[in-house]
């Protein structure tokens, strides 16, 4: 199987994935009245696991729905002890270093990773340990907020492999990284 | 005539538009055997003046090339005196408040105009006088560098209105104000 750690994730036009105030209510700034979800179902079957920070984890559970997870979810935390009891066989935690962390990951024999979190994805990028990014552009410039991007030690190349619209007003560009 | 003012940019994967040393050879990182000039020639016929910042147009005349403009283009500065003798009868220096910039162009029959070069562009989104930006995803992380975002006294809504993928790498996005 090959492996490969993917992002799917939505940003304002000027690349930040939560306004000045952490508030995502922009996301649902373009009307889907038959609530088209841009690929979301199809991307979560093509995928093993998600990977996710300790502050996307509580974010979730803090939602008032139920588990949306129907893949093993891995949370990464230095800080965190254990995974809160009604969501044990369902979350993970692990720590250390993200290369050591994949590995026991793989061991499991889950292969595609869902790489979820603002600071998640920046350290993978940092390390250079994302392979596919699709990223839905919803077409507000918000001015301000928290990126998705930040500095790297180093670029990165990758390449648009596929480029859609979505609703007729949202594009959804799939980057892969050229290696 | 209908006004319209229109970006026509490239940006990294990460929204800058030069790199972290103010470089833009990243912006020839994916091959291009046969100069595809990603739709700028079919853009240019479109307008009937160019609007650019001072830097913009330092940069421009300090290019060892003719020179490439065959609109008439107006250079926004506060500082500099006259536009070089040899540009003069292309360039014209304009002064003032955009809104009044605007009318000034307008007066001429020139409607169609192209803003260009960072901080122009950032001064205009600053007072929403952006109706288009087309803008290319050159896909590399760059890391840091200039962006051509900054923030803004208010969220501007756009929609994507079409998405073209050009050397089977390279996404083209075109944006259109909605008001």
């Amino acid at each position: 199987m090959n492996k490969k750690n993917s992002v799917f994730i939505a940003t304002s036009l000027d690349g930040y994935i939560a306004d000045k105030n952490g508030g995502v209510d922009w996301l649902h700034s373009i009307p889907n009245p038959d609530n088209d979800d841009m690929g979301y179902l199809e991307f979560t079957n093509s995928i093993d696991a998600i990977v996710m920070g300790r502050t996307t984890f509580e974010t979730v559970c803090g939602f008032d729905v139920d588990w949306p997870y129907t893949k093993p979810v891995f949370v990464l935390s230095n800080t965190l002890h254990e995974i809160p009891q009604s969501y044990k066989g369902k979350a993970y935690l692990v720590k250390g270093k993200l290369t050591e962390i994949l590995e026991e990951i793989y061991a499991k024999g889950l292969f595609r990773l869902y790489i979820d979190g603002g600071t998640t994805i920046r350290n993978f990028l940092k390390a250079d340990l994302i392979d596919e990014m699709i990223i839905t552009t919803i077409p507000v410039l918000l001015g301000g907020g928290i990126p998705l991007f930040t500095e790297l030690p180093k670029s990165l190349d990758f390449e648009c492999a596929a480029a859609k619209l979505f609703l007729g007003k949202v594009v959804q560009n799939r980057f892969v990284r050229r290696r």
